[in-house]
């Protein structure tokens, strides 16, 4: 399994961009390192890189490139995300996006077509990179789909699948230029840097929201999981409690059911242990059972926590949580989480020693309802996941009683004929949430600001 | 009187900040200086300054006093505005002000005093330049207090002068750290640079603008106009009639009646020939016309025409009429507008022989009807003053039929009883708006986007 980290500069936070250290950039890459870890998640910042719409920086390029070679000479993979777009509660939306220029941002064809080329010219700036793990579309770019964003671009799922689907065409695109494809659910891995749609966790849990669990399955390369306990989960289970620990592997479940391919790597692309609930002598024990978790479970292709360094205190208006996410501090010394995770990257890491791929032993499956009876999309399936949720509770009662602690599989209800998959899936019975969970759907407000 | 350019930068526009080039800046400013200009007004991008709100940026201070130092070569000064803010129909506002970060942007402590922190490090970055103009504390910033901006931060007129009174000592205190004052209302000229807010005409013309004619005349050193006749003066008048091309010199009689020091002066800060309704054919005349009847008015600080560049073709998004207000095409040719500007700066500027200041012969002034009968501010004045305002009609039909060609002074009914004022701008009588124009305020509406 691949340990990973997300980065946050230490200096200047993502404002670094604008004066672009490679000095920096290699202190934070050589902590990392220091990890275990065997990759890093770097953002650019949109409007930097695409200032006008038809305006694409080289320089910005070449430093995202110059951020590439220098992880790599620290042994580092790295995944590069194109639209930030959203960080830490800040927006960052370019100028011709906003104000008198708004359009949305998921429909209007010229924004669409342009931010295609964005996404196009990132990729292609870091395409013939060795340690190039893949492309992200953009950090929870769902936010602005929908509430709770203030003035979201609304759109209809289909819309959204139009979108990433042109997102990651023109990332594969920008990777192999002439390539044909396109279409968004084809599978590439291996080597080949993998391309991906990262969403913030309301794609599982709100059904109003218009990005859900298929656009996370079904474009690109790897499902994406963001798992913040701020949810809903710790303040349900306390912050250690298997509802919050067993966050992240629960998301890699429903990922894994709602993948249409068994082998699909499913990715833990952020989690983290945000300080408005969990105490900060309690993070690194979050870290490690949150990971062991992980480790246990089928597909997995990686965790990468955020984040690698603490926002500085210098830096205003952060919401309190992320001044202190950062396996290290901001001047660079190893905290407690960041030990935890060492160590376990250090033991079931790559490079480690090989330890045997976790087996798909024969399981029992949870079925999720996802499908009305007329086979349409059941609206509250979302609720029913969702922190709380008589899912999430189904999954999690049953995830406690395993004797061999692992979290059930999941399978859909209208992919439960699909034998092949369930064979390749080493599911060989089903159970159904208990009836007497019925009705204990909990609405958990998420926080205003999201990281 | 001054001549001066808005510099348009031609390679990447203001996005050039982002990539700064000391070679592109000297063409454009080697180009300025031939046309016969003495200064230029430049400005900076804030979020790329402050991308937080506690962080302002060493390097783009440093890349703004490079340009002030690259113009001083070319025999240059320059004049700095700082709260961009907005600039030809795009908006730059920080993340930090913005979407989950909003705040009242004039009236948010933690905001108005970062702000202010951004407006003193830019003036004490330029401080000891001896081709400093002045500190201008943003272009048309109060288009973000009031409709028709998308998303506007309303604020009453008393905290409208608030603000104002605190960037103009922000801007003091950072030309001169420590120096007494900051009431906003001190007046200093001379060699010193001068502190200047810029407002875009609503403050003239639109009586639900909460900045208006006070908040020009009664902050900082100088009264700023900005002339563009796509507000309906030459829809009205024509690109060539008298309500266009004396649009200029009508503003700055206008800011003359609101100066409480009949000696403080005033700035036609920005006048161009906005292709939408001057055509290209018509530009130099217009240019030429415009600016002969401001020479006639007084206490003249300058005429800062915009632009110095056509924008780009290759940028896209700009309105039309914004890719050709230069007096250069973005790729260096003076245009007809051009030759006309460089003609009368040659003619009449600083570099021409001395002129006889223009002379306050004894003339008689047309009322402005400001105040009710008790005393309190007129709703309705500013729609008045409008094109096709019964005070605008008024104002123009005396322009039109004084023998000498001056449009005449403007006097406040409120101030009519200061004699000593009204003798320093040689008023000797006084003639009313005539009670035939009573009605015929005409309501015209500005175009959606504003450069």
């Amino acid at each position: 399994m691949r340990f990973g980290v997300n980065h946050t500069p230490s200096v200047g936070w993502f404002h670094s961009w604008l004066d672009f250290s490679a000095a920096d950039t290699a202190r934070d890459m050589e902590a990392i390192a220091s990890l275990g870890a065997d990759h890093v998640r770097i953002f650019p910042l949109w409007p930097v890189v695409q200032p006008n719409r038809t305006l694409i920086r080289q320089a910005a390029l070449d430093d995202v490139a110059t951020v590439v070679d220098i992880a790599g000479s620290f042994g580092l993979d790295v995944n590069v995300d194109a639209l930030q777009g959203h960080l830490s509660s800040f927006d960052f939306v370019p100028s011709w996006l906003d104000s008198w220029h708004r359009r949305n941002m998921f429909t209007d064809p010229d924004v669409v077509a342009s931010t295609a080329a964005y996404v196009r010219a990132l990729a292609g700036a870091v395409a013939d990179k060795p340690n190039l793990l893949g492309i992200t579309i953009g950090n929870e770019v769902n936010q602005f789909a929908h509430a709770p964003h203030p003035t979201p671009h609304e759109i209809t799922a289909e819309q959204g699948h139009a979108w990433a689907a042109a997102m990651v065409a023109a990332a594969r695109d920008g990777l192999a230029p002439g390539r044909p494809g396109g279409s968004g659910r084809e599978v590439r891995r291996g080597s080949a840097p993998l391309v991906t749609v990262a969403q913030y966790d309301a794609a599982w849990y709100d059904d109003a929201q218009p990005f859900g669990p298929e656009h996370a399955a079904d474009h690109g390369d790897a499902t994406v999981t963001h798992s913040w306990v701020f949810n809903g989960s710790a303040a349900l289970h306390g912050a250690l409690g298997a509802g919050s620990v067993r966050h992240g592997e629960y998301l890699l479940q429903l990922a894994a059911a709602w993948n249409r391919d068994p082998a699909r790597p499913n990715w833990l692309q952020e989690v983290g242990a945000p300080t408005n609930v969990v105490d900060p002598v309690d993070a690194a024990t979050f870290t490690d059972r949150t990971i062991r978790h992980v480790l246990d479970a089928q597909q997995v292709l990686g965790v990468t926590w955020w984040c690698s360094h603490d926002v500085a205190r210098s830096l205003a208006d952060f919401p309190e949580l992320e001044y202190d996410l950062g396996l290290f501090t901001n001047d660079g010394r190893l905290k407690p989480a960041g030990e935890a995770f060492a160590a376990l990257a250090r033991e079931h890491g790559r490079r480690a020693a090989p330890a045997p791929a976790p087996v798909a032993a024969p399981s029992t499956a949870l079925v999720l309802d996802d499908v009305l009876p007329d086979g349409t999309t059941r609206y509250g399936l979302r609720a029913d996941c969702a922190p709380g949720g008589r899912f999430s509770a189904a999954w999690l009662a049953l995830a406690e009683a395993a004797p061999d602690g692992r979290g059930p599989q999941v399978v859909l209800r209208s992919r439960l004929a699909d034998d092949d998959t369930t064979a390749a899936r080493g599911i060989v019975s089903v159970v159904e949430v208990p009836a007497e969970l019925d009705g204990t759907a909990l609405t958990v407000a998420h926080p205003a600001t999201m990281p």
